[in-house]
């Protein structure tokens, strides 16, 4: 299993209708993408980082992870809304250890 | 809910003793600590980060976490083990939204 996470930060400003929608898209149209399991948007809240939200998503192993990725529905999304939406970004791929 | 993360890289060899027993520290002292929760050791794949290691954990609220974060077992873990085998590292609080 792998938990695939992504922290980032939007253009738009914070509480703005922007962001609801974008928030909104991300969910709809990556959590119905097959082999995405247990998908959760986060509002990220430590001043530790300049990141305030994160998708997280589960996968059963690496082959269901590089087909959401090259699935036409997530190339899409990266390419119409992430890519002009969000001004950084930290992608982390996590397999618990026992 | 809280879900606290830290993201990290360590000054020891991939895969040394040193390594393994920085890991079974943590889990062992932090994972003792009241008001945790869901205590998750991962390792991080992606080579779109740096980081190779994420200790995770949940909290029920604020103070649930601020009692962590003051409690001496957690300050003893970041003076004695965290500020010499930490080489980086990225922190997140992560709250779920519906």
């Amino acid at each position: 299993m792998i938990r695939h996470t992504v922290a980032f930060r939007l253009v738009h400003p914070f509480g703005s209708p922007e962001e609801t929608e974008f928030l909104d898209a991300g969910r709809r149209t990556l959590a119905a993408i097959p082999g995405v399991e247990d998908f959760v948007v986060s509002r990220q809240v430590s001043a530790k980082s300049d990141h305030t939200f994160q998708f997280a998503m589960s996968f059963a192993d690496t082959a269901a992870y590089d087909a959401y990725d090259g699935h036409p529905d997530h190339q899409g999304f990266v390419r119409t809304r992430w890519l002009t939406e969000v001004a950084a970004f930290d992608e982390l791929d996590l397999v618990a250890l026992d």
